[in-house]
C-alpha cells in the first residue's frame, strides 16, 4: 500500500504538538505527498495555502491518517477513521504509547520508512453498543471500553449478565468494564483485568468491585454478544461510557447489548515495534540485566 | 458419531465411585454397547467376564471413554485419550464439575442420550514442554497448566520470558503459571488470573508473588510460543510442574518451551450443558432473583 | 449496666420488620422495661399509646437502643445515637449480620440475656470529615467508610494524600476509600481492601482503580489526621460520601481531614457472638469438616 | 541516649559494603567510638587490631549495633539483637531501604547526628513460633514474617486456622503468611497484603493462592495468638520458614502458634527520616508535581 494522499490530525493546547505537526507536515511536503489538515489542525499550523476538512471527512478524502499527540488523541482519531478503513499512525507527544508510536524526534525516519512500504499493520477492533427499542442515528464506538456503571456514586448497580443469550450471572456491583485487548492495558487493567496481546480476539469483562468476592474477570470470544439487563428495581439510573467520552442513560429494565464492530482500525506501526516493550516501557517491567 | 465400544475409566478409593461405575457398566451392557476397562477400574468392579486393558492402550481399542470420579481424575484420563483422539464423557461424583458433568443420578439418561448422538463436543488443547538439548522420551503434557516454580520454596525464581522468540520481561518471583482455558478455573484462578471461556484460544501468563507490584496475568494467542530461561546465577533450582502430577527439574540457564499440542482433547457434554451454568455453581455466581 | 428504658429503632418497607418490632416490644413490656418509639416506627406498629420521639431524641430517654432491620438500619441508629454513648443492639432481619447479630426467631432469649447483664459489649469508632475552611453547621460522620470520588465518573480524580501532615502520594484513580475496621467487612472489602478484626486501632486507605499499578491498600493508626487535596486542575468535581448516605462536592484545591470521631459507638452483642462466625457465615469461609 | 560502644555487621561478597564498612569504622575511630567488629566484618576488614566477636555476643558489649548492607542483612542483624534491646542502625548499599536507610555518600553526617543524639528510634516487634509438644532449644524469630507452607510444591495444604483459640476458618491453599508491619513491605505485599505503617500494632494473615475465592487478608492485633492446625490427612508435609532464613517441618496433624515475641527491635532512624517517603522511592509513588 502506498500513500498518495495524508491526512493529519492534532491534540489541541500543546505547544509541541504544534511543533511536531509543522515537522510532518513539512516533511511530508518534501517527499511530494499530499496533505489534508483536519480543521482544528488546520487552525494549529495557521498555513490557509493547505487544504483542511473535518475529521470525518478526512477518510474519504486521504490513504492514511498521521495523528499527533497522546493515546487520548489516537483513541478519537481512530474511531473517526475506522468506519472508512483509512490507517492510522500517531506521532507521540510524550512517554511511549500503547497506540502512538512514532517519537517526535524520528519523524523523518520513522514516517519516511512507513511511506516506502516498511511498516506493520495490527488490526485493533472497536465495540458498539445498542440499546434495545432505541431508535440509534448515532452509533456510538469504543476502541478501549464500555463501561456500564451506576450514574448516581455511590449507590450500587443491580444488572443481569447475558452472553450470546445466555445468562451468567447477576451481580450487585459499582458497574461492568467490557473492554477490547486495546483497552486491556488502560482502565480494565486498574479494575484487575489481565492485559492481553493486541492480536487475540477477545473481550474481557471486568467487574466493579462486586459485591461478592466470587466475581473475578472474564475473558469470552470477540464474537460474543454482551448484553447486560439494568435491574427492574433500581432506585440509581445507569449510564453507558464509550472510551470515557461519549455516554448515555439507561433506565430500570433497559438492555444494552456490545458487540464487535464491523470496521476495524487499521493501526500502522514503524518497523521494530514490538508490544512487550511497549509493555516494559510503560509499566516498568524489567529488562535483562545489562538493558 | 456412534459408540459401539466404551472404554470405562474411574477414580479408586471410593466407594461411590465403585457404585456409579457398575451401574454405568451394567446399563451400556443393556444397551448391547461393548465395554472394556481400564486395569484398576477392571479391579474395582472384581468382573473377571469383563475385558480390560492399559489406560494407554484404550484409545487404540474403544471409541469412547467415560470417566467416574472428579475432575482430577478426568485430568488423567484427559492425558491419556487426548493423543488418539477418542472423545471423553466425564460422570461426577461430588460437586457438578467442570469436566465431568454427567450427574450421578442421571447416568441412565445422559449416557443413553450421547448414545444415541444428542451430545456437544467442546475441544480442549492441551500443553506440552520441551527442555532446550534435552532428549526427550516422554514428552509430559498438561491440560490445565505448567507451572514453573523455584523447588526450594521460599527463594524466589529469576527467569527471562520471551514469547516467540520477543523478550519480554525479567521477573524475580515464585513462578509462572502458563494455563490453558481450561485451567483458568483451577488453580491460575486461584492466583489472580482470568476466567477463560473454554472455546478461546489463547493462553494466560499468570505470575506468582512477583517482587515487582507492576506484573499482572498475560493472555497471549494459543499458538504462541512461551520461553522461559531460569536465571544464570540461580542459586535454587527450578520446578516445572504439568497439571501437578508430572514434573521434572530445570537448572540455571535452561530455558523450557511450552506450546500447544497438537492433538486436543476431545470432551463430550450431554445435551443443556452450558459453561457459565457450571460457574454458577461452582464459584457460587448470583442466580436471577427466583432462581 | 441495667436497662431500665430502651429505645426501638426500625427499617420501614417490609412486614418482617413490623413483626419483629412488635415482638421485642411485647417482651419488653413483658420485663416491664419502659419502652420508646422512634417516630417512624411508632408509625409502624400503630401504637398509639406507646411514647415515641425523633432518633436524634432518642440518646437522652434511653439507656440502650435496639434497632431491627439490617446492617444499613444499624448504620444510621449508630451514626444518631453514638453522640451520646448510648449503647446499641441489632435484630437482624435477613442473613446474619456484622452488626445486627439477634437471630428475630431468639429474641426472647438473647433480648433476655441481655436484660439479664449477660452480653459484651465492642466499641467501634466513626470517621468525621472537615473541610478546610468551610463553616459546618452539620458534622457529617461515618461508621463505615468516607469516600473521596470524582463526581463526574469515569473522569479520574487527581489527589494529594498527606497523613498527620506528611506527604504520602499523589494519585490520579477513581478515588479513594478511608474505611474503619467496621468498613472493612463492607465496599473497602470489594474495592481489594483487608478485613480487619472490630478490635484494631486503625483505618485502612484503598484506592479505588488507580492509574498506577503500584497503589496498594494502607493500614494506618485509628488516631491519624487522613488529608485529602483535590489537585488545581481537576476539571471534574470531587464528592465526599459518609456511609453512602450524606454527601458533598469539594472543589479544585480544596482539602478534607478525615479522622477518628471522638465519641464511640458502644456495640452490644449477645452472649457467644463470634466475629470470626460471622465472617464464616458472611462470606463462605470453610468450617472444619463435620461441622 | 550516647553510645559509646558500637558494634558492627556487614554482608560479605561486594567490594562496595567493605568500602562503606571502612569508612564507618575510620568516622567512628575519629569520633573516639569504641568499635567492635563481628566475626564476618572482621575478616572482611583485614583489621588485625581491632576486638571482635560473634554476632550474638555484640549485644552485650555494645550499645549500639551499625549494619552495612541491604534489608536482608537488616533482618539478620535485627533477630540477632532484638533480644538484648541493643538498637540497630542501618547503612544501605543499593536503593534507600525499609530498614537501613543512610546512605552510603552521608555516613559522616548522619552517623554523626545519631552520636549526637538526633535520632528517631522505632520500635518493630518480631515473631516467635511454638510446636505443640515440641521441646524447643532454639526458638525462631522473624522480623518480617512466618510462612507456613506445603512443603511438596505444588500439592496444596489443609489447614484449620484459630485466633486466640476460637476457630477461624478451614482452608485448602498453597499455605498462609503471617507478617508484622515491618514484613507488610516485603512477601505479604507480593501476596497480595495491604502495606502497614511501622507503628501499627498488627499483624496480616495472607492467604497464598487459596483453592476458595472468597479468603482475604486479614489484619489482627498484635498481642493475638496465631495458631495453624496440619490437616490430618494431609498427604504432603508443611513448613515453617521465617524471615526466608530458618525452616523446620510440621506433621499431620500438628499445630504451629505464633505470637508476638516479647523483645522488639530498637531501630534506629537518622532525623527527616519518612516511612512515606522511602515508599514512594521503593515502591514508585508519585510524587507531587515539580518535585
Amino acid at each position: 500500500m502506498t500513500f498518495a494522499c495524508v491526512g493529519l490530525v492534532a491534540r489541541t493546547g500543546s505547544e509541541s504538538v504544534v511543533s511536531s505537526l509543522r515537522r510532518v507536515e513539512q516533511f511530508l511536503n518534501g517527499r511530494c505527498v499530499s496533505v489534508v489538515l483536519e480543521d482544528s489542525a488546520h487552525a494549529l499550523l495557521g498555513a490557509p495555502d493547505l487544504p483542511s476538512c473535518s475529521r470525518e471527512a478526512m477518510g474519504g478524502r486521504c490513504d492514511l491518517i498521521i495523528a499527533v499527540g497522546g493515546d487520548g488523541n489516537m483513541l478519537g482519531a481512530a474511531r473517526a477513521v475506522a468506519p472508512q478503513g483509512v490507517p492510522l499512525l500517531g506521532i507521540n507527544r510524550g512517554r511511549l504509547g500503547f497506540l502512538a508510536d512514532v517519537s517526535p524526534d524520528a519523524i523523518e525516519s520513522e514516517v519516511g520508512a512507513v511511506l516506502d512500504g516498511d511498516y506493520m499493520i495490527e488490526e485493533h477492533f472497536l465495540l458498539e453498543g445498542h440499546v434495545d427499542g432505541a431508535d440509534e442515528q448515532v452509533q456510538p464506538s469504543a476502541l478501549n471500553e464500555v463501561v456500564i456503571h451506576s450514574a448516581t456514586h455511590p449507590s450500587m448497580l443491580d444488572f443481569d449478565l447475558y452472553i450470546d443469550d445466555v445468562f451468567v450471572y447477576n451481580q450487585y456491583s459499582d458497574g461492568l468494564i467490557v473492554s477490547t485487548p486495546t483497552g486491556s492495558t488502560a482502565y480494565s487493567l486498574s479494575a484487575g483485568g489481565p492485559i492481553m496481546h493486541p492480536n487475540i480476539d477477545a473481550m474481557v469483562l471486568v467487574p466493579m468491585f462486586p459485591h461478592t468476592l466470587n466475581s473475578r474477570p472474564l475473558v469470552v470470544q470477540g464474537d460474543s454478544r454482551i448484553s447486560i439487563r439494568i435491574g427492574e428495581n433500581a432506585a440509581s439510573v445507569a449510564k453507558a461510557s464509550f472510551d470515557s467520552h461519549f455516554e448515555f442513560q439507561l433506565g430500570a429494565g433497559q438492555t444494552i447489548t456490545i458487540t464487535k464492530k464491523r470496521e476495524k482500525l487499521k493501526l500502522i506501526h514503524p518497523p521494530g515495534h514490538s508490544f512487550y516493550q511497549v509493555c516494559r516501557s510503560k509499566l516498568d517491567w524489567a529488562s535483562r540485566v545489562g538493558e
